[in-house]
């Protein structure tokens, strides 16, 4: 039995990629929810600039007036010096940054090249360290570049030992485009755990295709046992009508628990929390686990009115 | 490299768990458009009770007017004697007989006891072969039992050795209510293939808890190379709205293509005969990899638009 832990990225990564613009108060009810099912690593928010990212314009305020539970560490992503000062004028526990291993998709999100990017988060990281918050990394692309197509395992390699250099705790491995397979990431991790140890490394899977599940499966068999999901699946693009987001929280649990491991979630108390976000978005969730539970809900209701 | 066989279910187990009921000239173009996307393993229909399934009641019609590309196989399910004879009056090259693991499953789905359902099954195979007919055998609820719960791993190699005493030349391990999870399917694979050749054994994995493409991907490795599958995902029970199908073929294509493996099937028009589904259905399939299309498609439809 091992202890997985499960960084939920919902409120962030799963937000960031929804039409659907959620007031603070949902906000605020969907977080206390989450930490009430039991996970205690939260990405909440991130401090880029409003104009790219309307649905979490709310970020100061959000994690300002957030109420945390014991035992839960939260994080906020940001995308330079600028975001880290206003992350730092927050109680956020921790500062998450980011870069791809491609060039040319870093160039098209964060419009540097990696090697000028990596110079930026040293400072970034530097003094987020400074200020006494631990620092978590993103890499996006790992898996495949949507420009570019098969990424370099060497120049991943190298950038993750840069980020573990600059003091980065963790790095979280991103196949931001839902492209990977099980076997290449079986690969891919098990050639990259040569050189970094296992347990500063995180999987971060897309379900664009399907694989999302299986591939964090693959990751926890290599050895690797922090796995990011969304509540409910959240995340799906909004310019992309049917894609899907992150792996499922849900899907995440179930599947975990059914092999015995450990994850300190209750299913059915996220399932009310991911119920309350589908309702407010108007929206079908992708979390199979989710609309098994509403399935057998509404089945339960309609007896009950019988 | 392996060559995986997958033997398309989705105009038989996806049909007739569909509200839509498709018309014939619909279910032929289905038909034709599988086939020239390279799948060779098709079941095709059910002679059960019209009464039953109204959505195959059209089974004599289809299998006797469907024009079959060569090296293409066709099965048909059958409940009994009566459904046999059907069949038998039919060109469809094999039969699929079926039984579930669980006492209480077995009863409420075929009216008799486990092993009164053999005896019968010994005589539906024994006519059927010697009518020139192969005979696959389904075995149902081998992960799980929506009454009874954990099924018993002793009880499922007794059948699977009955089965095929009598002849039947595969059997399909099914997770009738997509409960199982990649540890399980591994363990049941490895004990069960202790006493039955791994060759005459396939999986059937249904995603209602999102876990059927990592199942699948575990019965591989343990070296189950034939894989049951639904184009578009299709399946999901009319009674529980949300409810998720047979793993989707464009998805478990996508996954075992990505592995090296060689399936045969062409995603792009795989994918045309989906749309052509949901469009008649007037739903959204759950396959991931068909989404992702539909949303490529879209978009490219939207640029030469401008």
């Amino acid at each position: 039995m091992t202890m997985v832990t499960i960084v939920e990225v919902g409120l962030r990564d799963g937000l960031q990629n929804e039409e659907a613009i959620l007031p603070l108060e949902v906000k605020r009810e969907i977080a206390t929810g989450l930490m009430a099912a039991g996970l205690t690593e939260l990405e909440i928010t991130s401090f880029v600039h409003p104009r790219w990212i309307p649905q979490l314009a709310d970020a100061e305020e959000f994690a300002n007036t957030l109420s945390i539970s014991e035992g839960v560490t939260t994080r906020a992503l940001v995308p330079n010096r600028r975001g880290l000062e206003r992350a730092l004028h927050t109680p956020v526990d921790e500062i998450a940054v980011f870069l791809s291993v491609s060039e040319t998709h870093n160039r098209q999100n964060i419009n540097k090249s990696v090697k000028d990017t990596l110079l930026a988060l040293r400072e970034v990281t530097a003094e987020a360290k400074h200020r006494g918050k631990r620092v978590r990394g993103y890499l996006s692309t790992v898996f495949g570049c949507p420009f570019e197509g098969e990424v370099s395992l060497t120049q991943t390699a190298l950038i993750c030992t840069e980020l573990l250099k600059m003091g980065v705790y963790e790095i979280s491995l991103g196949d931001t485009i839902g492209v990977a397979t099980p076997r290449q990431v079986q690969e891919i991790l098990k050639s990259l755990t040569k050189e970094i140890p296992t347990a500063q490394l995180a999987g971060h899977f897309h379900d664009t295709r399907g694989t999302a599940l299986t591939n964090a499966y693959v990751a926890l068999e290599v050895g690797v046992t922090t796995l990011d999901s969304s509540f409910g699946g959240l995340g799906g693009c909004p310019y992309a009508p049917g894609a899907s987001g992150n792996v499922a929280t849900e899907d995440l649990v179930y599947m975990l628990e059914g092999m015995g491991e450990k994850t300190g979630v209750d299913l059915d108390a996220l399932c009310w929390v991911s119920d309350r976000a589908g309702r407010y978005m108007g929206k079908a969730l992708p979390s199979k686990v989710f609309n098994a539970w509403l399935a057998t809900r509404r089945l339960k209701e309609e007896k009950s009115h019988e």
